[in-house]
């Protein structure tokens, strides 16, 4: 039987991306497979019925698309309800948030999901064109800079008028991995002062390369899988005695230090904070995940004392044009190697398939996430 | 008697700015001028009262302010109820809005009041480290591309990541005068594809020295005190033909034709704003006289179709830290020949003084704006 991928209308709040877009339709088309997209699944992302129509795709209703999709793509996790609608043995791709509900697991493997979470493709140089984590990152980063430079009092560049000239503003970014680099290539772009910080210190290359200024703190936290370790007390001590220097010379920080399927760790005390000019400005783009900085409100703008600080919540989200379009070529890259002729045939010696899998046959596969939920 | 430099609080719904700060106090202190400031006047420029006690100045309340200022300073003309208050011969000096409001000239006029609008400062080279409306025309047209990159569905830049590459937006910027000049240089140090036009074909060399494009109509406006004139029927016909093409292109438009006292032209029709991608963007920074796209709203976000419209309200009131340095520096360099040893003699035969100044003597001596109200 030919495969049909299917593709749902985003539910989750605020969602406005889509996991492929008309481009893509057209390579899954090259490999003969079928789309079956919900009628104004696009709209968030600017995109019309008939652009998927023009590129060769089917458009309908929900249940006609959970009808014809042997595997569904999404960005966010589908609603329970939703879930518990899919037939057996159905294919299920993209942002699951592992870590974030029993429930839903209970539903993948009760129903026999084959159910695959963008964000667990291991982080091998190999699954680097598969990244969702990555690509949204970059987005996030970007965002998070155009949201602060606009809230900023100053100017980011440098401006030399005819009274006179206008000194740039200083941007700390904390946190080096895709997000804060993208954070600090577009505050450089804009031409602010800037510094990045992370505990790994094999980050003050790539800092430095970016035009910006590493602060050293004399810690490192260098870990595996790209994220940081855990710091002990003392080091933790070290690491805001110097960063609160650093964040006291600020007018604009931005923070981006989460962990996947954790809370994020408090890094920014109320004391830092409060140690920060009169109109300055906080991103804190960890917030989804309890913030970096103390005082921070998810999804909200809150002041302490003189200070401002932001929480957004899915930056992607803001700019879901690129980000559609960056997700839905990571999601083509992890499958397209098993489709061709109109078929699925994974193989689960791979390890990109076998690590990103969460759950299969009725079971939770995935060891760090029954570890994390004690399943 | 020495002379005092009184600055009252805004009043204007969302004026955040102030036309004094701490480093230009320094400076009249220099001359041997006080200066009296309300208390809470520097809050929405995050300037504390102590930060203006520091500098030398004094902070008091408005009624004391009042009663202490021969000479009031203002980002935006006081309340009618306030002029009406202020001693006969005061000297008012700062935005003054002077084609806005016949009522307000008339009081003006009868308390005897020395005003000099900061706006109709002549614009020869002289002046232009005293031009208010350039320094915040450049606030302006930087605040205008951060909006329209918040806004914009895809990334400015060109971006290379693991999965590929993705295309930078391309941003066409209407009107080259100093906000749009600025627009252009902001649009581009985030790395989008800009074009630039003008009614004035000098400005082609200053829009292509920014790094972008000049959109070439064949028609030419060029017109005096650095605005342009109207153009006929017939050119603006072969200008809509010209530019609905560029504008069609577009994936961010930003206008930014305004002029003084008069409504700002219609240049971007309903009809072009149709011609726009699915998802298009348009800042409309004239929106405050009537707007430069058929459909904006002054002070809304609108949706004309796919295309969103931003019809944005006081723009520099959105940076006020560096907005208000830069306003503060224009009014003490129009002010400060004239002062010295504590006191104020104004030359009434210098060309910029006799330029700038609206009432005196209980007259309207403007010529201008006689004209434009009929008075």
């Amino acid at each position: 039987m030919a495969v049909t991928i299917g593709i749902l209308r985003e539910t989750s709040l605020g969602e406005t991306r889509i996991a492929v877009v008309p481009e893509v339709v057209k390579k899954y088309h090259a490999l003969d497979i079928a789309l079956c997209i919900e009628a104004g699944a696009g709209e968030g992302s600017s995109l019309r019925d008939e652009d998927f129509l023009a590129a060769g795709a089917k458009v309908g209703a929900g249940e006609t698309v959970i009808a014809a999709a042997q595997v569904l793509l999404c960005i966010q996790p589908p609603a329970l309800e939703t879930l518990a609608r899919l037939a057996s043995g159905t294919v299920l791709l993209g942002g699951l948030s592992p870590y974030a509900s029993r429930e839903r697991i209970e539903i993948l493997r009760t129903r026999r999901i084959i159910a695959f979470a963008s964000e667990l493709i291991p982080r091998i140089s190999r699954a680097q064109s598969m990244d969702t984590l990555s690509s949204q990152a970059a987005v996030a980063g970007y965002q998070a800079v155009l949201i602060a430079a606009g809230h900023c009092p100053k100017f980011f560049p440098m401006l030399t008028y005819a009274a006179g000239t206008i000194r740039p503003a200083r941007v700390l970014v904390i946190g080096a991995g895709v997000a804060g680099l993208q954070a600090i290539a577009t505050a450089r772009r804009l031409g602010a002062i800037v510094e990045g910080y992370d505990v790994r210190p094999e980050t003050r290359e790539q800092i430095e390369s970016l035009g910006a200024k590493f602060v050293d703190t004399g810690v490192s936290a260098a870990g595996s899988g790209g994220y940081a370790r855990e710091l002990t007390a003392e080091e933790k001590a070290q690491q805001a005695e110097k960063l609160g220097r650093a964040v006291a010379n600020a007018d604009v920080l931005i923070t981006t230090a989460a962990i996947p399927g954790r809370r994020s760790p408090l890094i920014v005390s109320e004391a830092m904070i409060g140690g920060m000019k009169n109109g300055a400005l906080v991103v804190d783009m960890a917030a989804e995940g309890g913030g970096n900085c103390a005082g921070t409100v998810a999804g909200k703008t809150v002041k302490m004392g003189g200070v401002t600080l932001i929480g957004p919540l899915n930056l992607p989200a803001r700019m879901p044009v690129h980000a559609s379009e960056m997700f839905a070529r990571n999601l083509f890259n992890f499958i397209s190697p098993w489709l061709g002729e109109g078929a699925l045939n994974l193989d689960w010696d791979d390890e990109i398939v076998a690590g990103a899998c969460l759950t299969r046959e009725g079971e939770l596969v995935h060891a760090g996430v029954r570890n994390v939920l004690g399943l």
